[in-house]
């Protein structure tokens, strides 16, 4: 059988045992998985039709996070093989932390604070998007600097969302690229500008797909000012990232630790 | 010991591992966990630095993802306790699937097709966003509809994110909450709105933070507001999602699931 059907089962979002399930996963790339989410699995009727679904399935496997052993017993009622991402990986870690673990916890999801600080950041990257309100890059955790569509609006949304990072974001626009330094309004806030490159040829293919056949998708365009661009970053001893090859996540992760 | 610093290793981003270690960590309430990233550790060098540094912090945990054993065969010479997510996984799954992981797999980290529609939903979701460009709504997967602050940008932002979905927003202004039924422009899409509610006092205390001691704030004007929204609703037929407690991930999950 080189298809099987995976449930991804979970009391609150699913975020994590999807993630963990697309990880685990990709080590078997003979197989073709389609993966079903099932969250907010968080009572014993709506776990009975989660178990019905899947004993309807034939070689299911079932990744889940479900902190309530009873609900987890019930699932693995159904038949299926079942992965749940708490009961295999709570046990060692209570050895080494010589207490046992306490299911309800795990229901406790904080949420104000950390709530309050995401959308702040979210707000604060939309205010800041794109070169607006230049007045204001001094409140900023990180600015992302670089051509258009480099990627500088997603990755600072990313940050936001993911991290509750400020992310503010300026475009190189042809006006910048031609001078001999970065504009002036960034020279304040150099430790906290993180430069973003790409190969012409990935930005080429990126603005064709929005304005085909345009002066400004052409490939020679985009070498010159990716090439001006960096020659920019070099003057001021900015070490861009590279961004070619990278999702959103990646470059989100690393623009969050690089100096 | 009621505190204990806890690694998150990875030869990625480390997003998956860092959220298994705060769900299982969630189960311990009575320790005072603090989480250190170490994202992109893919190397026998990163992995000699990384194992130093937990080798020089008392009674440290490491949760990792490291697809390659020997790395992670290093990191536990550390003499940490060490976690890791595929070696945790991935025998029950072999077993299920009868056959060996190949470790190299979980390197690839596919993304052109999904990068590019993820950063495609990203541009929709800000092009139209609080009701801007209703004449693209035909194009929406999903058209997020409340009051003022509910909370649509964030999470409109969070499913294209995180989920690649088309996700506009458009906003219920006073005059269009004193009309007896939704705007025109939405009655052709009843089927992909969404409707988002919260309590008047949450709301007051998000608009506060933006405008406070404006009428805009005020608990009589939400009162006000969220009464007239919701029967907006009612009166076709759409069922509000309640956002008072939920955080963004949780409002993008059940929003993504709800007909």
């Amino acid at each position: 059988m080189n298809e099987r059907v995976v449930y991804c089962v979970s009391d609150h979002t699913g975020v994590t045992v999807e993630a963990v399930a697309k990880s685990v996963l990709s080590q078997f790339p003979s197989i073709e998985f389609s993966l079903i989410a099932l969250p907010f699995v968080d009572s014993a009727p709506k776990v009975a039709e989660a178990a019905a679904q899947i004993a309807a399935t034939p070689g299911a496997l079932v990744f889940s996070t479900l902190t309530d052993p009873a609900l987890r017993a019930r699932l693995r009622d159904s038949g299926a093989s079942l992965f749940d991402v708490f009961e295999l990986i709570a046990p060692p870690v209570e050895t080494a932390l010589g207490q046992a673990a306490t299911p309800a916890g795990g229901r406790i999801h904080g949420m104000a604070n950390d709530y309050e600080a995401r959308m702040d950041a979210v707000n604060f990257a939309l205010n800041l998007d794109d070169g607006l309100n230049p007045g204001r890059l001094g409140q900023a955790d990180l600015i992302l600097v670089g051509v258009s569509r480099v990627g500088k609006t997603p990755s600072a949304l990313y940050l936001a969302l993911q991290y509750g990072l400020r992310a503010a974001n300026y475009p190189l626009t042809p006006d910048d690229l031609a001078q001999a330094q970065l504009p002036a309004v960034l020279l304040d806030h150099l430790p906290r500008l993180r430069a973003l490159t790409l190969s012409p040829e990935r930005l080429a293919a990126i603005r064709q797909a929005r304005y085909p056949d345009s002066r400004y998708a052409s490939l020679a365009q985009c070498r010159e000012e990716i090439a001006a661009a960096e020659r920019l970053f070099a003057r001021h001893g900015l070490v861009a990232l590279d961004t070619t090859r990278m999702s959103v996540e990646e470059i989100a992760a690393r623009l969050r630790t690089r100096p």
